[in-house]
């Protein structure tokens, strides 16, 4: 449609950013500050740096102690061009997103035929040497679901895909984008080539455009495409975690780490992924000393470099591992409602489990069955000191329309809903910094 | 987040497209088959050649007779780079498309200082003279309606802005996406510069941008953006229109004339705007032919250059004016359900427009009571021969989530109400084609 004829009220012209008052809280605050004053911030970019100064300055005025920036350096990707077209049978451009780690193509890229694999079973069938030369296209179907758990075998052809063609033979690689959407945003995320595999380009379509691909494979028409990666693995990259202390009224008792990441893909601006995270922990650790200090000392982990290798979380456990903690806890899973509280806590903490179950029922979040995990963060540190966890398991369900995609923006984050969280994280954290007894996981 | 830990079922893994088969009509052929085998076919363009051919060989396919292609020259709009970026107070890419006869810029693009308008009167507002070397943005925020009579109104930003910020001294125009979504695809859309006025460089963001824009303006720091829009209007490009006809039992009698339009945005494939249109008027067409022939002859009209200022319909008018015809609907509002029809019928057809309303009320669609319209592509030959209209209104709630950008793709039609469309245009049709007296407007 062109133009439309019809008259029509001219009401209601003011923008909507403009139309209702942003909420004022902690959390809003933090999260709109990194998604507008820093946007994307890939790790071992100078937006990542920004984004360390912009937090360690944000902690300090919050009133946090002792903090810090705490540098590292990463391998990463620096990323440039990403074109791709079908050349043949017809004439379509794509929309994609080159892969963290892909390999590089010629600026002017490179064109070939590209074969259809359905599944990643149909490519590892593939008789090796048959992609020679050749553009491997791996299609799958994430589904949406509550928990995230499709995201461990779908994201498979992210992770393993590209390098189980390059074995074959492939000077590319292109999937479907693990992602649950259905718009032209596609969805990036690390792959992997392993000692001995040399990386060839690879990047991830739109959900649309493997829709297009598919169609076209089905027809049966042999298919070439052109395709432009132009980023390049870049190594010894400047990151960095940055720590914050709110300190305990005992000082000498083990804190309570609350993690999430500060780092975050580059073609988004990180809003559920993870500036939200950073939102409610903070928040939370904050607002559970709105009643005098707390027994314990909170201490906040932002950490740097999550997203291409959770680098932020080793290098805190180096740091820190010889450091006593008693608890970790991690949000990173974007700002959707808390529905189940998991817990990984000793027999003598079992009171206390009591009370957060019984605290965190009354706003209508279920205690689950499994054991608690922590998160990619919060992972080492967790393994080196066999740490009591407790996960505060949020709605995924349209997590996947969003992660790792040019749509993660500040927009998707429901203020209700973020509210929700700092509120259940606050009740966890009154609970458990004010346990004067031992923590522990067994 | 990055990696997910929790196994899961490694069921479903068939991709989306292979799990149900396509529906077998000849409606789904066409929109699937226009938006995979020719794709993007912006007015002029190659792409819109290679769908002239493709459409005209579909419809002798189809048995249409008196199959045309109808060739006229356009002033259309090549694109070429197109992007921006924030580069104070903060440093931020912003998801952005020209304007359709945008102004252009150099090869490096422009850089200057962004001033915010929040509405177009703010910047009718402006005094002479004040956006000498600037950059104008102006917000708003289109609702979404099931009727998409918000465009007329809001589109005004796009349509006059840019022209309104040239003559206050603009170098160039940013506005607020003319959408209701919430993804970083902008939409496209023409803009006019009257006679006289220099065009400048004029783009849309996406509606996360312009949110992420106004948020910074609220800050009061100075902004600057860089624009860079290389694409050049074009003079004298090919375009044409597609006719052919079902001729009736009397080919004397005037033909029902049903219009849609072959070409689409290039940034999109053209799903709903108007692959499904021509879809659906020209399934109709042969099903209104199921029960042995219709009396009158009907004629479709696959419309070409529409997008960029509706030429294939006055290309139409001009050649076919002096012919009679009977009466006059077109399809170009999406693929969503026929909710209404309205009536342009004389007293005399009183008793026909009696007989489709209660047609229509069977299958839930209410009668008007406007004036019906017709559309872009037959609003010149309605002018010239005072036709009689027949308008089947579609619901467009989500239809400016879609239009004019690169979210129009064959996913975002759902084949059951592309199926509800074909049935309501099947059942006037085969009233229409088959009144035997005369069928006028008034």
């Amino acid at each position: 449609m062109a133009i439309f004829l019809r008259a029509a009220a001219l009401s209601a012209l003011l923008p909507a950013s403009m139309a209702s008052a942003e909420p004022q809280t902690v959390s809003w605050d933090i999260v709109a500050g990194l998604t507008t004053e820093i946007g994307p911030r890939l790790a071992g970019s100078p937006a990542e740096a920004r984004a360390r100064d912009w937090a360690a300055a944000r902690l300090r005025k919050l009133g946090f102690s002792n903090v810090a920036i705490e540098p590292f350096t990463v391998r990463s990707y620096v990323r440039g061009e990403d074109r791709a077209r079908l050349t043949a049978p017809y004439e379509q451009p794509l929309a994609i997103t080159a892969l963290g780690y892909s390999g590089t193509t010629p600026d002017k890229g490179i064109e070939a035929e590209l074969v259809y694999f359905p599944t990643m079973d149909a490519l590892r069938a593939a008789p090796a040497g048959s992609l020679a030369g050749k553009i491997a296209f791996i299609d799958h179907a994430m589904k949406a679901n509550q928990d995230g758990s499709g995201y461990g075998p779908f994201g498979a052809a992210r992770r393993q895909g590209p390098a189980l063609a390059a074995q074959k033979g492939a000077i590319g690689t292109v999937i479907r984008s693990v992602g649950t959407d259905s718009h032209r945003v596609p969805h990036t995320g690390v792959t992997t080539f392993p000692e001995g595999v040399t990386a060839i380009p690879a990047g991830a379509v739109s959900n649309p455009d493997a829709d297009l691909i598919a169609r076209v494979a089905k027809q049966g028409k042999p298919m070439r495409l052109s395709l432009m990666l132009t980023g390049r693995t870049t190594e010894n990259l400047p990151s960095g975690n940055v720590v914050a202390d709110l300190v305990g009224r005992d000082p000498s008792l083990p804190p309570i780490l609350v993690a999430c990441h500060l780092d975050s893909w580059d073609i988004g601006t990180g809003a559920i992924d993870d500036g939200a995270g950073c939102a409610i922990v903070t928040d939370a650790a904050l607002r559970a000393q709105r009643d005098g200090k707390a027994l314990r000392t909170i201490r906040v982990l932002w950490a740097g470099s999550e997203e291409i290798g959770v680098f932020g979380g080793a290098a805190y456990a180096e740091k820190h591992g010889s450091e006593p903690h008693a608890l970790a806890m991690e949000s990173d899973f974007g700002a959707g409602r808390i529905w189940k509280v998991e817990m990984k806590l000793g027999a003598q903490n079992k009171p206390m489990a009591e009370r957060i179950s019984a605290t965190l029922a009354a706003m209508g979040i279920v205690t689950g069955r499994d054991m608690a995990g922590g998160g990619a963060d919060v992972g080492a540190i967790i393994a080196k000191q066999k740490l009591a966890v407790i996960d505060l398991a949020q709605d995924g369900t349209d997590y996947f329309n969003l992660h790792h995609t040019a749509d993660d923006t500040l927009d998707k984050v429901d203020p209700a809903l973020l509210e929700q969280n700092v509120e259940a994280w606050t009740q966890v954290l009154s609970i458990v910094a004010n346990e004067p007894g031992p923590i522990a996981a067994e």
